[in-house]
């Protein structure tokens, strides 16, 4: 597609986004459930269609080379997609936002004030490899009652087309507006840059995916942002933590899934505990083939580790790799996590409840876990269905986003002539 | 000051409030609120130097042949002094945001998850002419646990000076961090893009002003930031309508205080009634100089009506001046409004509860209104303290914003060595 076309497709697209969004806000709660129903049944029957076009992703991908780290975002297996299914189950088990009365006061006789939950309107998704996010984000924002609008990644492109597809013809067949999923089947980058000049049709964008790609969208919508950021996640073993815990803790934030948002990046160890713990943690991670970079110190009691500069201190690595630094004091460790972290996920293993509060508060991020894994940090985890994306940013939301995050408020308020002295 | 020393000023009040921003947020309710009763007491002996550096700004005004609007809102009196101190004792007896559990769950039995209230860190205020929105501001702000950066507009600069002196002192005297109000003292505009830039150290920045002060923040700010937008509001006088109470309202809406951001700005009649009313609204409206501008039809109801025109319809004219249409169905004056309002307070009047539904459910706006006037969207109004501003955005915050609006969240997971599976 040439320029302009791209322009006036992503344009038509947006104003037909906000003509079914107009439809969706006034659906019952009983209207989006069976039209999610509907969806999620036409995933179960047309899975191995979804499994060969996400094959021919996957294909591409391995011939561009592209990092095993992306590759595994984007792979799909029958699991996956029978978490999307599951995801889509939850959805519909979640109570629908809109209509909820958050507050109510009566400040006159005369005048009664609510404050209740709407919908956004219209919400473009711009995201990488993941072609769950497609199913995640139209299925919550659907339930949310908002037209949504998804520019997935290129990788993903055929993966993608099959999936909105078919939650499309299954959610219209149900009693949809044909407008109500917008799926941009360009991969040209133009179109994205269309996007973020919409702010008339288009409430809220949501970007997922790379520190560069959020940064870029951040600098140049028009659309207020809702953004997913990257995670540079410490764990903190503190002097009184119990060590069995720390080291199940330590592996698990590591090597459980290093490719995503949660996983740590960064293990900070008190230097009281460092002989006793980092020689069974050098054994386990050596085990599972991750590649450390310590500090000075933590080199005299592991030789063998690479040195970590300051540049790993600073480093996501997405990957089996992990830097490690002792630190001398609690303090120590709260001033490295607020100087270096992404204000994502921190964790501290510890007895001593008055040291995990003081971390607890001086903590900037929108997690904190006590004697918990940084991986735990999840929507679907915290109760509030499938998930949206992490939000690192303080504004609107902070932390795992749910289907709150997908809404807006109104003050209704209600007079019988009343007006102002 | 030349832009080298405007950049090194600012970005030095910038450190000292995030320095500051690190105290405040571990205060409780009572350290807090003891520097807001000094900050009050202090505001209560200093009146006659509040009045007379406020004199100073307003006969500049006058010589610069400022605007009537502009010059009310500049304008101090004894009785506005005493409505910021009620505005810092109503601050006093909010209760304490920071800390709140705002929703907890257990999603397995090792593992307790609690989304608490916390503090933003540092929130920059820029606004025009209004000195009280200084003080509003500084202890709303503080009561949440925040610094401020406050940057006023330059024909305040001398109330706002003295305002920021006697509340700062009283407030150190107090226990109050030395940097937790830092004021902006230059009237150079370079300071304002200085701050823009600010984001590593200032969470969140307010504007309040003008349409244009407003659009030129949100177009250069690399902070996230929580606009108060322009107020286009309409009222609606539906067919169903009780005349008396439609007049009573409509004249409120419009005559009250015309230069604020909630005042009516365009009327619309539904057809049915317009014969009934308007000679009667004329008649007010006239004895109050309100100019009103009709629709071709409401000008064969009163003849000496100038014409709208379609730049009317999208006119906020802050001033005694009224654009007036006469609409065929409730369907028409909700799509008039979608189109040409401002999504801040809108109002209908009707004693039919299905048409006032129908309404509340499809304007797209902050605040809807029933039978009562669009004048009393405001933040004390509505019980939330003094108020920051009404936001017309839909992130973060719609319309009045009080305390919990400058807070963010944080996640605390307290677990037993629980990892994921």
């Amino acid at each position: 597609m040439e320029n302009g076309e791209i322009k006036q497709t992503v344009l038509l697209k947006a104003i037909l986004a906000k003509e079914a969004s107009r439809v969706l806000s006034l659906m019952d709660a009983n209207q989006k459930n069976n039209i999610l129903s509907a969806m999620s049944e036409a995933l179960q029957q047309n899975t191995k269609e979804i499994l060969s076009y996400n094959e021919t992703d996957i294909k591409a991908a391995k011939e561009a080379r592209i990092t095993l780290s992306l590759i595994d975002r984007l792979t799909l297996t029958k699991e996956r997609v029978e978490s999307m299914i599951k995801g889509i189950k939850d959805v519909i088990s979640l109570c629908d936002p809109v209509g909820t009365v958050i507050e109510e006061t009566n400040p006159t006789a005369d005048l009664n004030v609510k404050k209740i939950r709407v919908p956004l309107g219209v919400i473009a998704m711009i995201y990488e490899a993941r072609p769950n996010v497609t199913v995640d984000a139209a299925t919550l924002c659907l339930k949310a009652g908002n037209a949504v609008i998804l520019k997935g990644g290129s990788e993903a492109i055929n993966s993608n087309k099959i999936l909105v597809k078919i939650i499309r013809e299954a959610g219209v067949k149900a009693g949809m507006p044909a407008g109500a999923i917008q799926f941009i089947d360009t991969t040209d980058r133009a179109a994205v840059q269309e996007i973020l000049k919409l702010d008339n049709f288009i409430d809220m964008l949501i970007p997922r995916g790379s520190e560069e790609l959020v940064k870029f969208i951040k600098n140049h919508s028009l659309i207020p942002v809702l953004s997913h950021g990257k995670g540079l996640c410490h764990t903190y073993v503190d002097k009184d933590a119990d060590i069995d815990m720390a080291v199940k803790i330590s592996v698990n934030a590591k090597c459980q899934r290093p490719a995503v948002c949660n996983a740590m990046e960064t293990l900070l160890i008190h230097k009281d505990i460092a002989y006793a713990i980092l020689p069974k943690l050098h054994k386990l991670y050596t085990e599972a083939n991750v590649e450390l970079r310590g500090c000075n110190i933590s080199k005299n009691i592991i030789n063998s580790m690479k040195s970590a500069s300051e540049e790993d201190w600073n480093t996501e690595y997405h990957d089996l790799k992990l830097s490690i630094k002792i630190v001398n004091s609690l303090e120590e460790a709260i001033s490295h996590i607020n100087k270096y972290g992404s204000m994502h996920s921190e964790s501290i293993i510890t007895n001593n409840e008055e040291t995990a509060n003081k971390f607890a508060a001086e903590v900037d991020a929108a997690a904190v876990f006590i004697n918990a894994s940084t991986r735990l940090h999840d929507g679907s985890i915290f109760g509030l269905g499938c998930e949206i994306g992490i939000s690192t940013q303080k504004l609107h939301a902070r932390g795992a986003m749910g289907i709150k995050e997908l809404t807006t408020t109104k003050y209704i308020a209600k007079g019988n002539g009343t007006i102002r002295n």
